[in-house]
């Protein structure tokens, strides 16, 4: 069960080796749409996305014993790197499978942090067959991406910097993916601000998290298509989604050309590098009502491959 | 004759109009290279650029009789907008000539600050001769994009801010095109600063700054070829280049390719949006002893023409 309690253990678990990312505001786009928008910055955060934060209170929170043989998850992408940066500052042995076809900066980041790439065939079985033979080989602690309670509130912990930055929200968004980041967003806002509603913003070409809302029932992520890369995978079964279907207001689905569009404004006018990821909550800004409203809104990420 | 005392009454003049740019640092640049580097950003400042501080002070410079008649410039850049932008707030027409091939864009940006964008042939002399014929049926005030004395004291306000937000530099270097930044940054630095080596940072295939400081003479840029397009330009003869010869540690030039591997450092690992003309300062950093050292460094703008 993640409460609030949970978060602020969370954050001063991992206040020596996070930043605390900087929050935003655009005039532009405050005065086109008579609004106030706090964007808070997670592709400032070290290792360029808001994943460090659930991956370090994960790995900080083993017992010596359990961290000693090390650590392994599955994942290309930003929490792979994650859970590497953490596991090296915690001076234990990393584990990250990966798909075969993974591009090599990925592969390299990994090994940048001391952790080793694992490949295998880019299946989700495979992923897990592969991290499965890895434990049994090795006893290491395996640090899934969501849907466990230490992710959850390193995750929450964003929102309880935000709501402290910028207090008396209205709105507060964030992408959903695996669902860490909204459900910490939600547990942390339904204590500290009842009156922030909180919304969830997904790509209509992977939105099993809107489908499973709309439902009441969870379903799965089956053949998604976006490039909004970060929220591809299901959403968390077992802890995110309970705490989303309570406790968040509502699911905004956004198409591939609005979140274009928002990458788009971001870069230009605001003048930092965002993934498509982050962009999907920007995006899902155009659906809400704005009008003299605070709003808050998760930067996710910044990691995106540059053509060489 | 721009000194300290003009800067400060520039910082005053345009406090309410333009930004105080964050300083960010890069913990991967500095542990790369055991040094200390303070990133001024000015590709977060109002119109995207440093010029907002120039052309500001400038147009807030003159008197209600001056001002009456308006201002001029030529520039398709950044300094057009700047001026458009700070003729807006003063509530006073602009004429900003530019080349008939600056792209849609860019006069679009002049338009949105309620500026008219005079089109003309893409040479210089054409540029000075539409200026001259507005001048002369309007009476509008000239506002040169580096070398007045205005202008210099508006761009000083950026170190000032950078001085006193990262105190006891070794180095600080910013870009030079037509020496308004650069000699701003050495009047400041050396009444506030004097230990400080103030370092102009230069395309090799746009030198004139560097030819004109090691040859004691001043010499215009001719054919100048190079993607930091802000920085084709002759650098001013009449008030930047004295203080530059006499103020000015040092002119270091670096290649293309150095311009784009810088630029892609800046994108990728620090994740916010520079032009190319900011990251020929972050280029110059390769040719300084960083080790141990403090080091400014002023990114003065952040306008990119994204593809469509």
């Amino acid at each position: 069960m993640t409460d609030l309690a949970a978060i602020r253990a969370a954050a001063e678990r991992i206040e020596p080796h996070v930043h605390r990312t900087p929050v935003l505001t655009s005039r532009f786009f405050d005065e086109r749409h008579d609004t106030r928008v706090f964007f808070k910055c997670e592709n400032f955060q070290r290792t360029g996305a808001f994943k460090v934060r659930g991956a370090f209170n994960a790995v900080l929170s083993l017992s010596d014993t359990e961290a000693a043989k090390g650590v392994v998850t599955h994942s290309s992408g930003n929490h792979g790197q994650a859970v590497a940066c953490a596991a090296r500052v915690r001076g234990i042995p990393a584990w990250i499978v990966m798909p075969s076809n993974a591009p090599t900066p990925k592969q390299e980041a990994v090994l940048g942090y001391g952790a080793e790439p694992c490949l295998c065939e880019p299946t989700l079985a495979a992923r897990e067959s592969t991290a499965q033979q890895i434990i049994e080989r090795t006893g290491a602690h395996f640090i899934d991406s969501n849907d466990i309670p230490e992710v959850i509130a390193g995750q929450g912990t964003a929102t309880l910097e935000l709501l402290a930055d910028a207090p008396g929200l209205d709105w507060l968004v964030t992408p959903v993916g695996g669902g860490g980041l909204l459900s910490g967003a939600a547990v942390a806002a339904a204590e500290l601000s009842p009156s922030t509603r909180v919304v969830g913003a997904e790509p209509a070409g992977a939105d099993d998290a809107f489908r499973s809302f709309t439902s009441g029932e969870w379903v799965p992520s089956v053949n998604p298509q976006t490039i909004a890369d970060g929220l591809l995978v299901s959403l968390g079964r077992n802890h995110a989604w309970p705490i989303i279907k309570r406790s968040v207001h509502s699911i905004v689905t956004v198409s591939e050309d609005e979140i274009v569009t928002a990458l788009r404004f971001v870069w230009q006018r605001m003048k930092i590098v965002i993934e498509p990821s982050s962009a999907v909550a920007v995006a899902a800004l155009a659906k809400l009502d704005l009008a003299d409203k605070r709003v808050g809104v998760i930067l996710s990420g910044g990691n995106v491959a540059f053509p060489e």
